[in-house]
């Protein structure tokens, strides 16, 4: 694990005994957890699961005018979704003429995938 | 999936052609995406998530006291990420006399990571 102060001991002690066995550090250091956190508060919301979910299913590249039926949401909500996923490397978009067309990066959600399964 | 207003499409079409395939619908619907976007935000914060990581890793419950060394958080900030994750229904904790003994819930991540994976 890479040296990282935010994961150093604290030399702080409580008086008298431990309370109970010593825990072992976190396997994840502190710049896997940003970026698998990054990517799980991203999915932290059920309209953006949702769309990842319709992204992944969908074999190839979906705009933003055939998603917007499947969600209650206004344009502009959805876009700003969109706008979160592809912050958060979840997602990217080509634009072809008017539209812009959505995908599920590859490999984006395989990290926290692995840490949580 | 259950029938769900908010996954009902609009009557609204734009008009003139689709200006691609049509899509899919989640398969994930409502209830289920709220589920898993709750857990995902409450992992989608690099100390908790590394927190859920020392409790998963830790065959035991741990008291708070040994948790707060192994971060560079106050205790009060410790406790309330706690709190959001027991919350989100990831951990639990049961109090022996003085201390508060954190453990992950089994199963608790379990939905979210069959999705992702």
């Amino acid at each position: 694990m890479a040296v990282d102060l935010e994961l150093t001991p604290k030399t702080k002690r409580a008086p008298g005994e431990p309370c109970c066995e010593p825990v072992v550090y976190p396997d994840v250091d502190r710049e896997r957890a940003l970026r698998m956190a990054e990517v799980a508060k991203a999915i932290g919301d059920p309209i953006r699961l949702q769309v990842v979910d319709v992204l992944r299913k969908h074999a190839g590249k979906v705009c933003v005018y055939e998603l917007e039926p499947l969600f209650d949401v206004s344009q502009s909500t959805l876009s700003h979704h969109l706008k979160k996923l592809r912050d958060a490397g979840i997602v990217d978009s080509e634009r072809r003429g008017l539209w812009a067309y959505y995908y599920v990066l590859p490999d984006a959600l395989d990290e926290l995938a692995a840490w949580l399964g």
